[in-house]
Parts: structure tokens; C-alpha cells; sequence
């Protein structure tokens, strides 16, 4: 595993040489999104939009402002929020009246419209979504995509006719989340975070956490079963078949950026990046091999292959700078292309091309009739070998343990008898974070690891981003 | 034409009675996107992307604060913006060393770094482009989609070796505009705008205006010639071919939702919005025709008519509530889809299916097995004919005048002799604004209309929004 120091420095660098963002905006924590990093994101963000459209929910934009008196209506969400927020207090040469803030997040926006728009049970399940950028003035040091304070954010919000219905969206999030970590070979775990640890207002939250390669985890998304926590606070009532006014249950399912810095900390090696083939920006590049004799062939037969990639719907990408091959190869590795294509002399007599492996470096010579095929198979194979390396990570980085000293690197997982006092007590102890229990629930036999009684389940720790 | 009453009332109205947004937000001027409203504008988005992506734009996406000393680097863009920018002055509890500001237009947050982004000649032309939220605290009436303090803004910036190739982009644009134009079923006057009213900053504006049912014209695009104004203030240099630094030539693309509100304001009639077909949400609505007997055949056929209408591309909707036809007619018709498709019991035995545009109330029979060809076709059409109307009624719009006094309804084009202190003349004589003259060029004969000496082009006013 990589040390702390290593990863940053490795991290912190990777992030600017391979084109993702830009941290030389003069606002400390908010970058910029270069060509490159946008396009991962855009294509992240694309299977989250067909997972919406598969799953009924509608798209919506709610205003980034919201009012302060609006905002402080559910008292928990604004305790844990409040001191994080960014006020606007000024418009024009004006004080406003009432300060406004970004929004952190925006149950607060919402759900007083929410109160308006559900009248019925034949409103609900009510279903929306947005993909908007959130604002969180952050404390702790800023990492790119990770922790920053401009955050590039999906949020979905629900309503419910009762708690059971919820739990069924909520069963539908994780069916998503699968979507979306398959695409990004990303594997994780699904955590009930403790009682002492839940999103600002929720009844309970599921956070998705990934294991990174110094042995800390990530959190990539939160599912939150909020009850009828905000709707007592926004009103947000129906009329059910009976005619009685009852408060809606609700939900929401959050993820972030941070999926980029997930994917770009999971999946890499010496030489760089690798981007999962899915949202990889680049699926394909193409790398003529020059020939004294021949230049003018080859470029022109990798401009026919480019052009067949492209209109079978392969992302590709023909490099013509005037550089040498090698160069060339060094530069895509390092920005996490999945596939190269090499043609050159040899090839055009051959009708055939090189393709090499980013994952593991595998080299083949394939006829170009069949080459479509073997490209779309190539890069499926690439994909469920990049997620198969990143399981086989997150399963050897758990550690169970029977006592709370001497602990390994990576996730904890020890025995708990369920009660608050030890998890507490194993969070003052071991000086991790607490990530929860498994959410599809787990048996333990055998005593907790910090009171020694009986143990009910287990509980994981870590530490995390 | 329609009063600037009766077309305030009628518009103000049908925005949120057709579910194009939702203007209860506590923050005046921020209105919600609903989920047919913000699908309507995510199709513009989507043309916009093609061209962008078509033309060689790459997509990158800027912080949405600006520290106030980089906002002031360019004097006049300041002088236009200061007086409506949304000041940031704290962030949790404490206020901030530099106060920052809600972007009016991303100009000043990009161009210091595009001074380091850009190097060499071989970095030019440089273009990009994002799509984001803009603020502007109006002072002015707000509208839906017209004036509203938080904006969804398209924002194109290229810079370029020299004048003529800025030029060159220029030129681009216009082809970019008429392309989302044609689209939208959208005709437009490319009107350079006065000296004394081109955007803060510029060398020259070209304002792209809609006619609007009322006789007033909206602006609905910005292409800015920055010349070197912008690269000076930031230091955007570049080393030419000869090793020498020179300041690059900039431009700039602007768009906005106020395409929302020149498509629900320019193509309407007594019974609402009508769509052009290729940013219509819904493209065409089924309406089952209840039949006494075969209820349950004729759903399913209609079930099979969406599908078949889907997966062949076109955005289909099956209205399968408990309500009567004529119902489902009237609340489509309000909310502008193109076409609809009746299918009852008859049609069953007949294998056809009757279609009904939106356009001209047009009502055809077909037969099912042609179905899709047909209803490209009809959805073609209609794009073609909502165009011509249009394109007839900004023609009727333009009226010539000889003098400045008794003016009537519209767009006037008056002979001009080019010089300012007469432009001004007829600004304040006619109390109206001053479009400009055409882009294209336009030579007059006669005699300016304020000083009565020779004329040298046409000058265009209008009341705008």
C-alpha cells in the first residue's frame, strides 16, 4: 500500500500533468475543470442520467440561493451545515435584506416547493433529480475532485406514501449505485453509518465507501432514509385513498466528483492513469508508426480506421503531432487510455494493427476486417479485469480484528454488540472513523471487541477522505 | 399584434400553466426549472453541444466565484457589470480577507488562465466553451426566461493569432446561431450594435433579435469581437512564428434560456405553446380513443405504437390517464407538443392511426405500417411551416420610416448617416433603443431621418425586452 505522503504527492500531481483540472484558480479548493477531466465527468454524469431516465425520475434545476430563514427550518440539517456555508449579504451596491447562502446541498431549496407540488397519494412516488454545483466552505486541506469547496454534485429527492415505499427506493438507489461502479470498475461497500453519524436531518444514512491504495477509504455516494423528518418541517403532506392528510416519506441519493477522484486513486499504476473503458474519454487512441517510404499511406489508413472507430461508436482518438511513437505512448499511458492502436508499414501490408493493453500491457496483432469486433470486446475485457483487480484490493485491505490495539492498515472489522457507548469507544480508541455496519446486515458470534460482551454484528473502521 | 398587457398576462400565465418552471421561489428573479420546462432547455443544450463539439469547441467548466480584484483588471467590463453582481462576503462565520463575486459572465474568472494556458501559435485559434448558471441582480421588472437574476448561460471564448481570424470565428457563430436558429423555428435580425451600446469590454457586438408578437424584439445571442481589449488587461500573449509576443485577438458566444422565452412567445396561438419539433420534449402524444369493447386491444396497440415510435428516435408519449379524450387534447395542445396520435377502435380494424398537428390542426389518417416514415415526415413539416410563419411575421415587423415622429408598431428601419450624435438623436427623439445596423452590411440612398443629410446605411430601433 502507498504511503500517505506518496499518494498526495503522486495524486496531487497526476491530476494536473494528465489534463483532469486546473488548480491555479485564484479561489483556494475551487479548480478548473480542463477539456480533459470535464469529459470523464460529462461521461459519468451520462450514466447517471440513464439510470434516471430507466428508473422514472424527472429532471429538474432548482436556484442555487437560498433564503437564511428558509434554510434554518429543519434545526439538525442547519447545525450541520451552518458553519459552512458561503453567505451572499450584498447585490449591487446593496445589503439584502435577508442573507442568502449556496446551497450546501438542497433539501432546503426543495422541499418547500415539494409542499406544494404533492397534494395526493396519486402524486407519489414522487421522483426528481439534479445535477447541479454545490458549495461547501471547507476547514480541512483541499485534494482536487476529493475535498473541495465548488462541488460538482447529483442529487435525487423522493417521496413516499410511507416508510416501506421509501425503503424500496432506497433498495432502487443501490440497484443505480451498482450501474455506476460497474462503469467505473469501481467495487465498494455499502455502510449504515452509526446513529451518531448520519446526514444532518436523516433517519439513517447508507454511505458508499471505496478503498483507496493507502488503505484509507473514500466516500462516493450517501443514500439517506429521512422518514418524515423534513416533510414535519416543509409540510409536506398528501391525501391519502382515505382522505386524510398524512406527511410524505422521503429520501435522497447523493454522489459527487469525488467519483473522479475514486477512479483516478483505484485505477493506476508507475505509468499513469487508467480509465475505465466505460467513461473513458478516450476509448481508442491511434498511434501511426512512421514509415520512410509509406508516410502518406499509413496516415491516411489510420485516418479510415479513425473514422470506423468513431461511426461505430468507439470515443477515438488519431494522434498526427509530430512526435515519435514513443513519446506518443508515454503521454496517452499517463492520461489512462484504455486501448492504443498502433499501424504502420508492416501492418498496411498485412491489413492488420497493433492493439496494446493500458490495464496489463498486452500486445496483439489483429486483422483489421474484424477490428470493430475485437476493439468493443477488448475494451468489455479490459473493463471487467480492472474491476476484478480492484475487488480482489478491496477484499484483501478488510482486516478483522479481535481487539482494538495493534491495528493493520486498511478497514477494520471487528465484533460489536451494537451499542452506541462501544462504538465510541472503538472510534476514541482505534482514532478511526467509524464507517458503520454492512447495510445488507451481518452476524457476529463471538465477543465485541470492546466491551467484551456478546457480539450482535460487525463494525467497520477506517480511516477516510 | 398583441398589447404589451394582454402579452404579459397571457405569457406570465402559461410558463407555469404549461410546466415550463415554477415561480414561487423565495428569491425574486430565481425561478425553478420544472421537469417539461428544463427538458425543453436541455434539448437547446443538446443542439448547442453538437455545434460546439462539430466546430471544435472543447467543453470546460470555470469556478463560479471571482475574487473582486481580478473581476476590476478590465475597467469598462467592471463599469458594466459592478452595479448587479451578488457579493460572497462570508463563508461559515467569518467574513472573507477578498470578497467574491457570482459570475455575471465568466470573462474575468477565465482569461487569467488562459494566459497561462496559451503559449505559442501552435495554441491558436484556442476555443471553448461551458454551459453553466450566471447571475444578475436586475433591477429591471423580472420575466420567466427573459429576466431572471440566476441565468442558464451558454458561453463560448476563443482566442486567435490575429483580427482576421477572429473574424473568421465570427463568422462561425453566425453559422452556430442559425443552425440552433432553425431549430428553435427561430428567424433573428444579426444586428451590429452601436458603439455607444456594445457589451463592456468589446471592440464590436453583434446582437442576434427575435421579433416578438407585441412589436418588440428580444435579444437572444451575443458574439463580442474583443480585439485585443481583454488580453491586454490579462496578458493573454502568445510567441508567433517568428519568436516574437503578441496579443491575442479574443471573441465571445453568448446564449441563454431566453431562447425558452423567445420559442414560448414567438410561436403560440388561443390554445397555447407550440414546440418546434426538434426541441420539443414530447414530439408526439398518443391518446387512446376509449371503445366500449376492445378497451384493452386498443390499449396495447397504443402501448406498441410508443414503443415502436421510441426506439425509433422520436420522443413519444402515451397519455394513459382516466380522463376523456378531449381533456388530454386540450392540456397537450396548452402544453405545445407537436403532433398527436389518436388510435380507437376503428382505426384497429383499419390499421391506421389518426394524426393531428399541433401547427394547423391538420388531421390525417394513416396506416400503421408506414407510421414512422410518415410521422418524420409530418414532424419535418411542421418544423418548416412554424419557420415560414415566423419568418413572415418578423418581415411584416420591419417597417421603413422617412421621419422620427408618429412611428409605428415594430421594428423601424429609418436611413441613418451613420454618425453618433445622430444615432443618439433618434434614440431619444423615438424613445426607443437602438438595434443597430445589419451585420451584413446594408447601403441607403436618401437622407438620414435625423439630420436630413445624405444616408449611408439603414439604422434599426425597436422597444426590447
Amino acid at each position: 500500500m502507498l504511503s500517505e505522503d506518496e499518494f498526495s504527492e503522486w495524486y496531487n500531481d497526476i491530476v494536473e500533468k494528465a489534463g483532469l483540472c486546473d488548480k491555479r484558480y485564484p479561489v483556494k479548493g475551487m479548480n478548473i475543470w480542463t477539456p480533459y477531466g470535464w469529459k470523464l465527468m460529462s461521461l459519468i454524469d451520462a450514466v447517471t442520467h440513464s439510470e434516471m431516465a430507466r428508473t422514472g425520475h424527472r429532471e429538474v434545476c432548482f436556484p442555487l440561493l437560498i433564503p437564511e430563514d428558509q434554510f434554518a427550518k429543519e434545526e439538525k440539517h442547519i447545525k450541520g451545515f451552518g458553519g459552512e456555508v458561503y453567505w451572499v449579504t450584498h447585490a449591487g451596491l446593496n445589503p439584502l435584506d435577508i442573507r442568502l447562502l449556496l446551497r450546501p446541498t438542497s433539501e432546503t431549496a426543495m422541499y418547500p416547493i415539494f409542499a406544494l407540488w404533492i397534494r395526493a397519494h396519486t402524486d407519489l412516488p414522487f421522483k426528481v433529480y439534479q445535477i447541479c454545483n454545490v458549495f461547501r466552505y471547507e476547514t480541512k486541506q483541499t485534494r482536487a475532485f476529493v475535498r473541495v469547496r465548488e462541488i460538482h454534485f447529483f442529487e435525487a429527492h423522493t417521496c413516499h406514501a410511507d416508510f416501506e415505499d421509501a425503503e424500496r427506493q432506497i433498495r432502487e438507489d443501490l440497484e443505480i449505485m451498482s450501474v455506476v461502479g460497474k462503469s467505473l470498475c469501481l467495487p465498494y461497500m455499502e455502510m449504515r453509518r452509526p446513529d451518531w453519524d448520519k446526514f444532518a436531518g436523516a433517519h439513517y444514512s447508507v454511505g458508499i465507501d471505496v478503498f483507496m491504495p493507502t488503505g484509507r477509504t473514500i466516500q462516493i455516494g450517501g443514500i439517506h432514509q429521512y422518514r418524515e423528518n423534513f416533510a414535519k418541517a416543509y409540510g409536506i403532506t398528501y391525501e391519502d385513498e382515505k382522505g386524510e392528510h398524512r406527511l410524505a416519506h422521503q429520501t435522497t441519493y447523493g454522489m459527487s466528483e469525488r467519483l473522479v477522484g475514486a477512479v483516478v486513486a483505484v485505477h493506476h499504476d508507475q505509468k499513469g492513469l487508467k480509465f475505465p473503458p466505460a467513461v473513458a474519454p478516450i476509448q481508442v487512441v491511434i498511434v501511426p508508426i512512421p514509415a520512410k517510404e509509406l508516410q502518406e499511406k499509413v496516415a491516411q489508413e489510420c485516418r479510415t480506421v479513425f473514422h470506423r472507430l468513431q461511426s461505430n461508436g468507439i470515443r477515438a482518438h488519431l494522434d498526427e503531432r509530430d512526435l515519435r511513437p514513443g513519446n506518443k505512448f508515454y503521454d496517452w499511458e499517463e492520461k489512462g487510455v484504455p486501448l492504443r492502436l498502433e499501424l504502420g508499414k508492416r501492418d498496411l501490408a498485412n491489413n492488420a494493427a497493433v492493439l496494446v493493453r493500458r490495464d496489463n500491457g498486452a500486445k496483439v496483432s489483429v486483422p483489421r476486417d474484424e477490428l470493430i469486433m475485437i476493439v468493443k470486446r477488448i475494451l468489455d475485457e479490459i473493463g471487467i479485469s480492472m474491476l476484478k483487480a480492484a475487488e480482489e484490493q478491496l477484499k484483501a485491505g478488510i482486516r478483522d480484528v479481535e481487539a482494538l490495539d495493534d491495528l493493520p492498515v486498511g478497514v477494520i472489522r471487528m465484533r460489536w454488540c451494537a451499542e452506541e457507548a462501544c462504538g465510541k469507544d472503538a472510534e476514541a480508541r482505534t482514532g478511526l472513523n467509524i464507517l458503520g455496519t454492512r447495510y445488507s446486515g451481518e452476524q457476529a458470534e463471538g465477543k465485541c471487541a470492546a466491551c467484551w460482551k456478546p457480539a450482535k454484528t460487525y463494525l467497520y473502521a477506517a480511516r477516510t477522505y
